[in-house]
């Protein structure tokens, strides 16, 4: 009887790269909205939804994760991570939802439990600014006047660039917000024949519990998303800027919803 | 209508993470031999299969790859990556074929075929002796006396140490072989109640085409497999060391043969 | 006329490695305190140095660096850097000072800085576990009882694994402390002849500015250094741990004192 | 008395993290000459150098090394490492040599390296189509109408793609050639006041002993390199590309020359 959750399956179960959910996260974020042209937001979405707005949203975060006795944080190089996640705003039946066009993270894990979510993950490189509560040269300060940067670099090419200068503090999320994911879950067939009719093909609604938010910090922001000779992610390019947000946020996952079955 | 035969699925479908098959492979490897508890190697095998004895292989290998129209090896970052593949004895209703409880890549697009194929890969830093055609120190002969190494490195930790000091050309490859891999393709469900239940469980026979093989040269070996706090993987240790390998191999890959539904 | 603080040097002088400087730092540290046997401290001593006692410091430090005007933590990568610190307590003409016999960083950057202050710096992987101010599995509270861990692997191969609990602010930091270092500045010839006499071979003393400390947590502390068939860090393997520390603390170094010329 | 040819230096000076001369080095190399503008390549050029011509050459190389006794490419971390070098036509004198303006490489065992012999290394990330000598949709032929690729990448990001064509075998290696290299050692001070007055400042030229090349394949060739907010390489852009070329190649280092002290 082999073990695990994911793939590789084994006699005790240990081996397996992702464990049984809850899956316990806590992340530092940059965000930055922004204005896309609707028609080409529009192509990106899957059957079942429905454009909202032009408006997008960018995420880049620094995430620890642990299962729920794991405590692999204490073997940082597994529960660390960083990601870089856009979202559209959509709507499934006339509920707002957000929609994940391109997300990269920086480990396996990480990569695997996306897969299983539906989100369309790839392996980057993400580097997002701290801030230290310490006087330097070296921080910025987490208050009005803090710039802060991010980028996002996949094979070897910068896709991402973006950078907030901090103002005051907000109520109010970033929108599209991840709480609100509809994602894809895809797995394809290889037999011949079949390359076209995945074994999986479903739009699922994404939950999270215990969801904690620190206070919120707004202000203004600037994002090129940059040439690339495949990754359409440069098509989404910025009409205009609406603002950048700081802040971090902690949830468990362990749940989502079928929406729909997108297979033939 | 979005395109693309795996995630990210896009309005061009020039995004997604894994092109359509064929994909097209070559590779250099060195392999090693060895003979495990018969027991222990039983214990890791899937339902439909049974052991066949308890000889183990393992497969370090240099490949470069290129889709159908794709020449990425111009690009290489999206063409080259390194592997190291352990294979188990094992049968399918009488019929001899080889099975994988670890396999370890160092590209996300190599670990997503893969687990299109039902490897279980994770990512891992794979080195391996490169042969060159000129006396110097720094290379080994490709020939009587050369001596080869490689080593495994998964999260930070060495996994495997393996050594080959090369005495003769060969007509045989190593066996297991992995033309004849028998994989389990896995998918889990995330919803709540339906962990245990994944929406895709199958054994399946992968199928090669336009396979090549160079000369093969044989020779003596060791290998280590270290002590890990999560991975199975030491549970394999060598009770005794058959032989070492170093050749090259193409090979294209665009269908598989479901053996059994392993759902229920 | 070229310009640069360090290689390449170029027209402009924005292509060096290491900007001029001043340089600015800020970090977050996992500390731990512990002692060697004694004769085996001494033998790591460059000339000019005294053993103290056995008692030894490890840091595991999380970087974030800019020079006077280059902000260059709004692109990190160019910023932020991780890195692990061994010291040991010696004497130099009667006054406490420490050494450092082994540190690891991930950035070449940093590697550069490291040699021109005379730090024998080595590419290494360092992960340390972080605290988030919000109530999650997947974060240990900053405070008692909070579990943090730190690994070092270089060239494939863990090093060190590190544990601290935390118990108690205290106002003591951890000794040896690296404000008190001491290092030997070392450029090999390459020319025939004169592989054993460097160019330049200097005990130096550093200094550092503008120095601020936050509040410092002190607890219990395991450490293991691995066995490693090159690397003598394992020489200064505990015989016991006295504590562990979580703390950050910024400073600006564009300075340094030299002790003696060490050559001939 | 610690022992070792480089920082760190240890007891029994194995944890050096250069090994004392010899260097045994072999490589296979694409190779790209190109004009550059002679006035901005002249300004690229070291006191003591006159330019003798607005060409290029750039090396992508992936190398293996061994010091005398190490056999390290039997642990190949150890060993192996991808490298960029761009070089420029130069006189010393009155005689022809080649100047690095840039160079990038994986590992740090390679920069420290070359540090010692004035080579300005920085890490970087290099990519080389390989040719298998297989018949594979996956791999160019070594021979008329083969394609290769390479790609550099710095801080996450790409500064230069090349490709070249290969048509025929020639008996010239690609000029200016690393053989004739002449590089500036320079070590810089920290202390105040001497930022300005280095500690080791020398023209040096290379040499280099046993050197083998392999058959040498040319063809015709692009080149691109990347606007970069600071690295000036991009002021070297071709003005025309004239050949590329593909070998292999073996040489050993432990020497090199003094030509002028640069210093005051």
């Amino acid at each position: 009887m082999l073990k695990g959750y994911t793939l590789p399956r084994t006699p005790r179960g240990t081996s397996s790269l992702v464990q049984t959910p809850p899956w316990h996260y806590v992340g530092a974020s940059l965000a930055v909205e922004f204005e896309a042209d609707p028609s080409v937001a529009a192509s990106f979405l899957p059957g079942g939804l429905e454009l909202l707005s032009g408006r997008c949203a960018v995420y880049f975060v620094e995430w620890q994760y642990a299962s729920e006795d794991g405590e692999e944080y204490l073997d940082p190089i597994r529960s660390q991570y960083r990601e870089t996640i856009f979202l559209l705003s959509a709507s499934f039946e006339g509920t707002p939802v957000a929609y994940c066009p391109f997300i990269w993270v920086d480990q396996d894990v990480s990569l695997m439990r996306g897969l299983i979510q539906g989100w369309p993950k790839q392996i980057g490189s993400t580097w997002i600014t701290r801030a230290y509560d310490l006087p330097s040269k070296a921080t910025p300060v987490l208050g009005p006047g803090g710039k802060f940067g991010a980028t996002l670099t996949a094979r070897d090419r910068r896709l991402v660039e973006a950078q907030v200068t901090l103002r005051e503090i907000t109520e109010t999320m970033p929108s599209p917000g991840f709480a609100r994911a509809v994602n894809v879950r895809y797995f394809p067939e290889l037999a011949a024949g079949k390359h076209d009719t995945p074994a999986v093909h479903e739009l699922v609604q994404l939950k999270s519990r215990d969801v904690h938010i620190s206070p919120i910090w707004k202000g203004n922001a600037t994002i090129t998303l940059f040439d690339n000779p495949y990754m359409e992610l440069c098509d989404l390019r910025p009409v205009s800027v609406i603002a950048g947000y700081r802040f971090s946020f902690a949830l468990t996952v362990d749940d989502l919803v079928l929406l729909r079955d997108l297979r033939g």
